[in-house]
């Protein structure tokens, strides 16, 4: 990652869908840090991920526009000049997407095929990311788990961001668009959701052992992998600037594979104490639930030079910390 | 194949969605012929396959229901009391899917939840089968192309028909539904559309043939399969009273791979006598075509028994003596 992100987006145009959300907060930071201008999209709809204080202390530094990416004339007009597209808006809940089905399909479907068609007709030229997930592979067939792993959703979720992800890859291929999908895997730190288990159930125990309560974990073998979110921003940055990643989808992964128990242990750890008990799986969850699951990202890695490299300690640590400090603004 | 049909499906009540469509229209004449209680839904968009003439001389022995699948209260009014649904209305055409991505993902995907949707409140037990296709595959990795091969649509309607499948599947597995998809390969036979390319290029040069014009063979090395529709409706039959296809995914497949060209010699003896140019592959299409394709449909012989039992040049000459008498209709 020798790239000077700094004097490759100074200045320039950069419009980030979901930018009030979890990941989008932090790369809008990381951006108008780096002097870039910065425009955000976002709904705000209550159950997804967007939350103004995400952007506390750089209101000034970036535009905001409260939008839903199913709005085709508000993309149209905000599309318009904008130099990279970090397109991070998505219903990411699994239980709501069996519940709400159609509404999963106009975001994680429908909205990405719109956002594609607005960019070809108005702005061929931007350089987008998309944010992907491992979901699409279900239930892993061989560990770690490559890009060449045969995909087969378990939830609507999985499928309706497939296609999203499709979506992105045809229009860089049919049409020569800058188009790149990072399949995230668990990614976690600063600003992500703790009132509920929509983005992570790891918000939840956050949550709880900040209060001081006890947090539940279910199961607690299943074996997973976990992206810092600066380490996930790494990514988006690199896939944006280099022509290798056009039309191309890359897994990202964490340091290790941890099992959810030991994660919880490493939690309780970082934080001088807390208390967990072990619970058996939901039914419920069960049955769309994927077993253990970790990613290979060496095909990143080769291409863009990309590995994760917050140490799962010290970036467990910097999640508590910031929500011991923040806790109020996320409940 | 030695289940018994006619007593299978005698008196029962049959659901078939694109049911004035090529394959529509050729199953429901099978199951009025076998006794069954037929009600066809089409939306006879005059771009897709629905043709009223499909069902001549049978029209008493069915009930038509001009409905589209986006339409929600039809398909509940419709699907009540059903005890197979045979799930084949689509949007075929890969330039129309590139050119109005929307519409096909209105139809290929969007409403394919909702029939799913509306099965699962109000007729759970319904049996239903899928027509999904070959093209979600895209350009084959190895050949024959076995249900394990990854999945790479190349174009919109690749992507829409594929979470079209996933649905079914989804629902077979999650809710217990019983949801079978059948990977189509190129299916011809009488009452295939002619009139343009939309659903098959051979119908076009049916069409030509019939009328004593010379018809264009692009490329000619390209290898295909392709199952005559008679053959692809026991697969469908099977499906739907086997146990064993719930929740399953099943190429069909051709009695052999031939060439473009191959196949253009075999149609102008069938016919004989005719002319067909080579012609070089349009550069529009080239970039979204697959190159050689053919199927292992060995999953679905191990488990239903199916295989294709119609002779290659016995079909083409039933299908060249049906748009010799019935052209006209299919202008």
């Amino acid at each position: 990652m020798s790239v000077d992100f700094q004097s490759e987006f100074k200045n320039k145009k950069v419009l980030i869908t979901g930018g009030l959300g979890f990941i989008g907060s932090n790369l809008a930071r990381r951006l108008a840090g780096y002097g870039a201008c910065v425009t955000l999209i976002d709904s705000l709809v209550p159950e997804y991920g967007g939350n103004p204080y995400n952007i506390d202390g750089i209101e000034d530094k970036l535009k905001v526009n409260i939008a839903d990416v199913r709005d085709e004339r508000s993309l149209r007009a905000l599309v318009k000049g904008q130099e990279f597209l970090f397109n991070l808006a998505g219903q990411t809940s699994h239980l709501d997407s069996m519940e709400n089905p159609f509404t999963d399909l106009e975001i994680n479907c429908r909205s990405q095929l719109l956002i594609l068609e607005v960019c070809r007709r108005h702005n061929p030229g931007v350089r987008i990311v998309f944010a992907s997930t491992r979901q699409i592979y279900g239930k892993p067939q061989y560990l770690p788990v490559d890009e060449k792993h045969i995909v087969q959703p378990v939830d609507v979720n999985g499928i309706n961001k497939m296609a999203g992800e499709w979506y992105h890859v045809l229009y860089s291929k049919v049409y020569g668009m800058h188009a790149t999908a990072l399949r995230l895997t668990n990614t976690i730190g600063p600003r992500m959701r703790v009132k509920d288990a929509r983005q992570t159930f790891v918000g939840v125990w956050v949550r709880l052992l900040t209060e001081g309560k006890p947090f539940e974990v279910w199961g607690g073998e299943q074996l997973r992998d976990f992206t810092f979110v600066e380490d996930a921003i790494g990514a988006f940055l690199l896939a944006a600037l280099s022509d290798k990643a056009q039309g191309q989808v890359f897994n990202l992964g964490g340091e290790k594979a941890v099992s959810l128990k030991d994660l919880a242990e490493l939690l309780v750890r970082a934080n001088g104490g807390g208390r967990y008990e072990i619970k058996h799986f939901p039914e419920e969850r069960k049955r769309i639930d994927i077993g253990d699951y970790y990613a290979d990202f060496s095909s990143i890695r080769a291409a863009l030079g990309w590995r994760p490299s917050t140490p799962l300690e010290a970036g467990l640590g910097g999640i508590l910390e910031f929500y011991r400090k923040n806790l109020p603004h996320y409940l």
